[in-house]
């Protein structure tokens, strides 16, 4: 045996130790994946242009480490569905606003997301997108710090020609998701602000009695870091202003502690590591005691005190519906209702503790089975700062990804040279992680 | 036979003959309704109670006159969202961004509803609620209006300070579903503007060179009254305004003619008599030539020139998907493109010419069976006032539409004091017409 086939050797059989021990492996019969659950027989080593082109025979087959992008199907949903489309829409119809539960489906799936992410019931709503509640999160926000900083009642406070000193200062990671960034140039815009992109580790030195809001990423969306939500948010309080945070690449995928912390307004998609399906519902947290404070951009009628009462006046409704805005989107937010039925009886402190595991596990695979230097590692070793996936640097990376896929393990690319894999516990075994890392090697050596 | 009886017995052959006669009447066969759509027999006549009975019995059956506010399942539908939800997503999972034709969704079925409003190819994206984009379009008319209109920099076009004469008043219908005042009035705050409410008719005269925007509705959504785009278009553009039409009620009831009349921008929802489903995505019109002006208060990385850039500075994608904010909806999107393929070689032309006989017959129907004086008749009588529902007034219209249902006749009421029903001229025959106006009868004098 080469050495390498030695190193793969040991690494199977501990893959094999691992998942045996995966108190969460059973939660992959939960989702649909058409690829085995076990790490290869030993014999396969022998071949990986023969196991390479196994695991990459046929639509969507192999390793699927994208679900950081796209989590896989739960198996609860299509059936869930199918009733949503055919009984509730086709016979029950409009009947259904009250007696399928569609009405109070964007605060009732909003509680279910709600302990995911250390959030009690009351404060979560789901609907629109990432970037529309990114919005009325931020501009709440901005209205909260300095009353009237909006466009007609800010002017004065801007200039200080009444008098008042005021926060117009919006502070923005610059390392961010772009449409984060985007979306905190136009509230700023739209409040008299002005946008000030810095590092996460240069907000602290940046706050200052100026500053209105800060818009964090809890998870960098490229290389996988992690940020210290608690202590951000004690030093963005310390100078006076608000907290909201993006919990995209973390929900779903380790604890968050909205309550525990503090966090002022926070949002995120459900489509990543919560399942919820391509393009499914945001949500939008808005901590309970500054509910009636929450001024959004966006008062559409669904967040009115009496929706059908149909006035002309508005009047927003109190708690989290306050930051509802249009009629909600039925099929995704019940498919995304049935996708969270997998959480039952699973806590966040399980799936993130083995998230470390599979994460640890992969760069041990990496170390492995890649030569050293052919690879520059973006996520931090440190647990503390890591996310649930993995981000790998190499000058080629859209064509490694290409090829990876090709061989059946599915990642994705970052322009222009980050390679992503994603973990998401619920679903993704060791010997999944194995497979990927000796795939990865073959790939980058050949 | 009775009066009543007679009357009747010429309704039931007038509507046998136009059902007959209606070239659109196979189109029914194209959606799931579980109710006979021949008309009562003769026979049945004898006995309201027990033709009552017939047609309450059961889960949603009976006769839909509820499509105005959530248009019935197309057939087509269910084995499609199955085909997203097992395949696409199940199976193909990430690489249906681009294999399953996800990621040009909005700009793909906004070419599909384009010919039903008017409108040439390459002006249309769906996604987002109707709300959110009468905010954008709103926000983006303003901008057009006066650039610098918003909170940085409109502040000194409004107090006059730089020698800008500003226009920095909206003007709303204030007979509109309100959702669209409340975002008119978030839209003036965020831009600086007066928000004045007027009545369609004092449109004309409200208009002065202080006039942004104008947002109307094209279908009032509790009278039914068709107001008149094209002379209202042309006054606003007279003034030098910008017209902003919400054609919730009219798409797919009537022609609009958005390209003909230059109309400026136009957003409306899909869930009503283009059947996408229970909140499926509405949609935003921006006419061609505005389109490189089109400056979006909400820029989410849909809308920029490379999405997949990842970018910091955000630069607009040119046409249509300037629109576009974060992750189209993709269950429901898909769904909304299966259920515009009823459309296929259908004109909006012999729809509308269908819708009105269908509310010529109705207002027959109800002047036959309901005692004078016992309703109100909130729809004009007039062809090119009326849009494609009736709205009744009664003081006791919620008892009645109560009832209504009860007997297997479904409409809606409006607070406080409103029938409304609509009639979809894909699925509603005459039969269904005089069914509906014979209930109504019973329910009024029992």
């Amino acid at each position: 045996m080469s050495e390498l086939d030695l190193k793969a050797q040991k690494l199977v059989l501990k893959a094999q130790e691992l998942d045996a021990a995966d108190e969460l492996a059973a939660l992959r019969g939960k989702f649909v994946l058409d690829t085995a659950s076990d790490p290869a027989d030993l014999e396969d080593l022998e071949d990986l242009a023969d196991l390479s082109g196994r695991a990459g025979d046929g639509d969507g087959a192999g390793v699927y480490l994208d679900g950081n992008s796209l989590g896989a199907l739960p198996a609860a949903v299509p059936a869930h569905v199918d009733d949503v489309v055919r009984r509730q829409w086709g016979s029950l119809r409009i009947r259904s606003w009250d007696e399928s539960g569609w009405w109070t489906a964007p605060e009732r799936i909003g509680d279910r997301i709600a302990p995911l992410v250390g959030a009690a019931a009351g404060q979560i709503v789901v609907g629109d997108s990432t970037s529309v509640n990114v919005f009325k999160a931020l501009v709440a926000a901005v209205r909260m710090a300095g009353d009237g900083r909006d466009g007609r009642d800010g002017r004065d406070g801007r200039d200080g020609r009444d008098g008042r000193d005021g926060r117009d200062e919006i502070l923005v990671d610059a390392t961010t998701f772009p449409t984060d960034g985007y979306i905190a140039g136009s509230a700023a815009r739209m409040t008299g602000c002005s946008l000030r992109p810095v590092t996460p580790s240069e907000v602290p030195g940046a706050l200052s009695d100026r500053t209105a809001a800060v818009l964090l990423n809890h998870v960098d969306y490229r290389t996988g870091r992690l940020h210290d939500l608690p202590g951000l948010t004690a030093a963005v309080h310390e100078a006076g202003a608000y907290a909201v945070w993006d919990l995209c690449h973390s929900a779903g995928a380790l604890p968050v502690g909205l309550d525990e912390y503090g966090v002022d307004l926070a949002v995120g998609c459900t489509y990543k590591y919560l399942n919820g399906g391509p393009g499914s519902p945001a949500y939008l947290y808005v901590r309970r005691d500054l509910q009636p404070r929450f001024d959004s951009p966006l008062p559409g009628w669904n967040s009115h005190a009496e929706p059908f009462g149909m006035r002309p006046e508005y009047t927003p409704a109190p708690g989290a519906l306050r930051g509802r805005v249009g009629t909600p989107d039925i099929l995704s937010m019940l498919a995304l209702e049935a996708a969270l039925e997998v959480w039952d009886g699973v806590t966040i402190e399980s799936v993130r503790a083995k998230s470390l595991a599979l994460t640890d596990f992969f760069l041990e695979c990496v170390a492995a089975y890649v030569p050293e230097g052919r690879v520059e590692f973006l996520t931090p070793a440190a647990h503390a700062e890591r996310g649930s996936q993995v981000a790998l640097r190499c000058p080629d990376a859209g064509d490694v990804m290409k090829r990876l896929i090709e061989n059946g393990v599915v990642g994705d690319f970052r322009h222009p040279d980050v390679l992503r894999f994603g973990f998401t516990p619920l679903y993704v075994g060791f010997g999944d992680v194995e497979r990927a890392g000796r795939v990865l090697g073959d790939v980058l050596v050949s």
